[in-house]
């Protein structure tokens, strides 16, 4: 049985989580000013974590903030916190804010918070069935940047709730981009896969994903309009925390078949290999 | 002299300023997720309360948002932390974030902040003298609300810096709307007084100031083009820190004679009159 207490890292120390707090002077409290990143730890161990430092990084940088660890010392940190806590199936994530401001809006010292909490994969009964999305007109400020600006997201939550549906996708002048936390590919007719290039952010698994679609089908990075969903023969999204989930209904027009299709779930099963690979050539 | 500690309000405690932290569980801390208001406080008094209660109000609605407290409980705790602290000369922040999040997404009961801060309207030098501006392509995501998301506006100190400049107006398509924390005034020369309508924040001096040059000129709410403010006569800038304050360049333009204007610093007189007019009224 899990009875320790949960271990979180704020700004130097690691802290039961209970006891982890910024100070109401720290930059996103105030302003809204950070960037962060989340990987998975799948039995103990964490997923790809190379990809997910180097993107925390590029994004800090986009803010002109500074990581205030090395790679090699975050990832002592992370190990120390996995260690210390039990959640074999979890995710951690790292945020960087602009820290405790003097006056409330020139940045400082950035705060570093590191946490990790549960997680659970989509089901299979939800794999098998598919998802319906709805689209709305965004496209986020600083793409690159994986910022902790979900402003736009969470107030979609209620009507994306009262469409009956999963998650909303962006989109502008009927080009679409990305979802809130997710990326979106579409199959056409001829199997070429396609995911939108500009304003999204890389993600982790959509470069895994088109690297594996690449190696059997054409993968291209390239513009998607809500057209080419409608028309097209598949569609899924992709993210750290649901892998590849299948799309079978966008707003009011049925994808395909209404069923999750051939490729999205070949490439599932790609993806989990890739995972088992990885575990079996990582330390 | 001044030796109490600074008193703020948190999650429904008034505690001294050093304890006054968020869990990191906080959805401004998690995904930027808040908004608030910012009022002046003047010889102990605030100023225009009223006017801000109602936007941190509207600001709340628009993020799907409740007040935890009633416009009187709020008064009551602002006049609290007035008395306990000792800032004559200050200003007040109240925050409401998204609350403390069970899976750092969905929003919880909200936060509600309250701090004082110390503050200094512009110096006379700097009114005398009048301010270079740059512009910027960006709009606000929610214009209508206050939301804490400063993204935009903190990534840009360092160009606003290296340019020489004082702030930065937003554009886009050569439409100009607002300043990260003030509002947009041009004067033509025929001495109407112009601010943007759309996609900006409804400031409260912007309210007062527009009240205040119907009186004397004409004062429309339009569309203001970049090219409106290089031709106009007088550029200024309001906000609830800065009141009036005169803009002799924007970008490499000088606008007008390259100092303040008449029209400018006749309305800036008129707003502190109005200021003293408001606290001969108030009780």
């Amino acid at each position: 049985m899990h009875s320790n207490p949960n271990y979180a890292y704020v700004r130097g120390q690691v802290v039961p989580l209970d006891q982890a707090f910024l100070h109401i002077s720290d930059l996103a409290i105030q302003r809204g000013y950070g960037v962060f990143d989340y990987f998975r730890v799948h039995n103990g161990r964490p997923v790809f974590l190379d990809d997910y430092l180097m993107r925390l990084q590029e994004s800090a940088k986009a803010l002109h903030m500074e990581v205030p660890l090395s790679d090699e010392e975050l990832k002592e940190v992370i190990l120390d916190i996995i260690s210390k806590n039990d959640i074999p199936v979890s995710g951690i994530k790292m945020i960087l804010t602009g820290g405790y401001s003097a006056n409330g809006y020139d940045p400082a010292e950035p705060s570093l918070v590191i946490l990790q909490q549960p997680m659970a994969l989509p089901s299979s009964e939800l794999v098998e069935k598919g998802i319906k999305i709805i689209t709305h007109d965004y496209v986020r400020e600083v793409p690159r940047a994986k910022t902790i600006n979900y402003t736009m997201g969470i107030r979609l939550i209620d009507e994306i709730r009262q469409q009956g549906a999963h998650d909303v996708l962006y989109e502008r002048n009927g080009v679409v981009t990305e979802f809130p936390r997710c990326n979106l590919f579409i199959v056409k007719h001829d199997d070429t896969v396609i995911t939108p290039a500009e304003n999204v952010l890389l993600g982790v698994t959509r470069k895994n994903v088109l690297a594996l679609a690449d190696q059997k089908y054409k993968a291209v990075e390239g513009e998607v309009t809500v057209e080419d969903i409608y028309q097209a023969k598949e569609v899924f999204l992709t993210s750290t925390t649901k892998r590849i989930l299948p799309i079978v209904q966008v707003n009011d027009q049925v994808i395909g078949s209404g069923k999750p299709g051939a490729v999205t779930l070949d490439l599932l099963q790609a993806l989990i290999k890739l995972e088992e690979a990885y575990f079996s050539l990582a330390v």
